[in-house]
């Protein structure tokens, strides 16, 4: 095996001979083989584990392990403790995704402050088989059937293309110990289902099987790649950036083969799932959307317009008595008093104070808000307002309104309730004035 | 079922209602119960069944069992019994292709004769499954494994979204006697295995997994039809047809990206399935040559050429004294005596027929021909005449040879030899003519 990593390091990673190189490792045999053989091709490189202190003192043995094998191979070892359960409550995340995002985050971090030029991840054959059936079990596309990337950004995975049983061997061979993995506890299950189940039955027909599955994948990838090569000529003819977001070119859309197929491409990274609501929006009213968890798609008119949700949406923002400023999420508010009336700008307005209940609001409009328009005679629905004014749809959600109690005081930068306007000369005059 | 089998006539294949219908019966529980659905679903149908031969009175018996079925269910029957070993041996195909070929060729036939719109095969999600499967184990690409095509060319397959439970299910419920299927023998080890050892752990992990699995399919073949509309847009750049094939425009090829992944598509139809060779012809010196059992890939210069491999190549064609005509697959040669030489143009020669040797022979030239050019001094190898005359591969591949014994006569339309022209006014002159 020692060969075989040399040719491989040798064809497909030349440049890593002159890297400096991080080098994660759990203490599990497919990283500790791993480190062995970089050492052998005389590979510059440093350990760096995770302890994501999941399971007591298991996880400082694992640590102590690897601090040893430093100490034994003579090379440097950065260390860091997560409190993992922690940081998965607070981001909502799985135990399994929040380590993946503290390891990757950290190796970066210390990739940055160290000049690293790659991370080397000890990811072999079998991980990318298993990674198949577990999406494929799930329900995936191409891109979950396609395999783990054997560099991509910074990191680098030379093992991609060796199998469990090979390290496993070589790491008896060469009595080289190591420690059960900690981490992926929660794909155990399933993974030992896959690796003890599944795929004995297709070595059993197949004794080659892996190395067929493995080009199978680098086909799969291939293929991949001339949807993202092909995409990549689409784009800007269907993208445009917009104020709130993008907007995607329903005509065009509608003029390539396989529209619905282009749109899960470009909208894949969004987290839009529910495809089938997608696709009907290219047919539907003006005003029908579809969430994602992060984003929204709005049609309107001859665009579908991509705006990321405002986490803001619901809340109401208090603007309390005497201050002079208020510096909220959608933009600072300011209060003086004048003399008079010199600005005509849309950024303003001019009102009586003793009309105003305090604390004043600052909200997002919703369906049934009415006003009486500055310039109007009576009173005035605000979805028809924006009607009259032609707003797009992103331009209505992010309508906010300055209130006093119940009443409007103002649709913020397009136009004043006249209830709280001056109505004679020897008011006190206060000016509101919003800016971004 | 019956309601969702309409549903899925409904809104995947609404044209049935109104079509001439040929329905593939084996007498297996998959196509008996599509008989009686379509029945239920008043579709206008008649059934084919064809008979193999492969399993004596088995077979005999399943084509009793379908003309009572027919019979009972009051429509039409057309059979036909194939001699399936003797075609296959004759053919070198194994037993499973030689039935497919057969069974498709007939359906086809009865359609064209008959007039029918379309001809139905009960293919279901589980079949789909299995080839997904049997695919992956062998190998394949992205075209392996997005699934069966529910409706390709006059094919249709109503039964893909429906699963062998429901099927056997809606048999057992409605008391539908069928036939242990006696096709598919072959690959029945290889689908019960994975019928029985691998789809249990799937489902177990994930009870809906068919059902996933068929979304992912959609997915798959969404994404195979996406490089398909990418490869329509570069087809005219990269294709050119030539005299004798097709030719590739490596210039353009090495401009794109992944030309590899593209040359792939463009030529597996074709047979290749050494990629690694051909990827490398993109960079090797010109001359260099991959095939596949039908085509050649020549490198040359600015382009690859795709020819078929001719499968005269070897043979070596007579022609006897006497014959005035000889009809051969290159072309005809007609003989006739002269008084003199009147036409220099190339598709004849005019020679003396007491230095022939008969019969005269009409091959490929070879490498280490020597030939002595009329109108030049000495000898000269073949291979240097051709590079002189500057011809590209496909046309000495393309070239022939009229030889009397050892010796070429004629490099046909090309050069004669001059050791068979005239030398004096006294002798018999005879004129070959040559023509496509």
């Amino acid at each position: 095996m020692e060969k075989a990593f040399k040719n491989e390091i040798k064809s497909q990673f030349p440049y890593l001979s002159n890297s400096k190189i991080l080098l994660a490792v759990s203490g599990g045999v497919d990283s500790v083989v791993l480190a062995h053989l970089c050492k052998i091709a005389k590979l510059d490189f440093t350990l760096a584990h995770c302890n994501f202190n999941l399971r007591d003192e298991e996880s400082d043995a694992d640590e102590d392990f690897v601090a040893a094998l430093a100490k034994k191979m003579k090379v440097a070892l950065f260390v860091e403790n997560f409190d993992t359960e922690q940081y998965a409550k607070d981001n909502s995340l799985s135990i399994q995704m929040a380590a993946r995002d503290l390891r990757y985050d950290w190796f970066e971090e210390l990739r940055l402050k160290h000049q690293f030029d790659f991370i080397l991840t000890a990811h072999h054959a079998n991980d990318s088989l298993e990674t198949f059936f577990i999406n494929l079990i799930r329900g995936t596309g191409l891109e979950g059937l396609s395999g783990i990337n054997a560099d991509s950004n910074y990191i680098i995975r030379p093992l991609l293309n060796f199998s469990r049983k090979e390290i496993l061997a070589y790491a008896e061979e060469n009595k080289i110990s190591w420690r059960e993995d900690s981490t992926n506890a929660s794909t155990k299950y399933l993974r030992n289902k896959i690796r003890h189940e599944l795929v004995p039955v297709l070595e059993e027909i197949n004794p080659q099987f892996l190395e067929t599955f493995l080009k199978t994948q680098s086909h799969l990838k291939e293929n991949e790649e001339l949807i993202e090569d092909y995409l990549s000529l689409l784009y800007p003819k269907i993208i445009g950036k917009t104020e709130y977001g993008y907007s995607l070119d329903i005509n065009y859309l509608k003029k390539v083969p396989n529209s619905s197929a282009i749109l899960y491409q470009l909208l894949k990274s969004f987290g839009f799932t529910e495809w089938n609501d997608v696709y009907r929006l290219l047919d539907a009213q003006p005003g029908k959307m579809v969430f994602s968890t992060s984003h929204r798609l709005i049609k309107d008119r001859d665009y579908l317009l991509l705006t990321e949700i405002d986490k803001t949406e619901d809340k109401v923002y208090k603007i309390a008595k005497n201050e002079d400023f208020a510096m909220l999420p959608m933009g600072t508010f300011s209060f003086s008093e004048v003399k008079e009336i010199n600005d005509k700008r849309s950024n303003c307005i001019y009102i009586n104070p003793e009309k105003l209940e305090f604390p004043l609001t600052v909200r997002k409009w919703q369906q049934g808000d009415i006003f009486y328009p500055f310039g109007m005679k009576g009173k005035k629905k605000l979805s028809d307002f924006f009607k009259d004014k032609k707003l797009s749809l992103p331009e209505k959600e992010n309508s906010w309104l300055l209130c006093s109690g119940e009443k409007i005081v103002w649709v913020i930068n397009q136009r004043a309730d006249r209830r709280f306007s001056i109505t004679s000369s020897d008011q006190k005059i206060i000016k509101i004035t919003f800016s971004l």
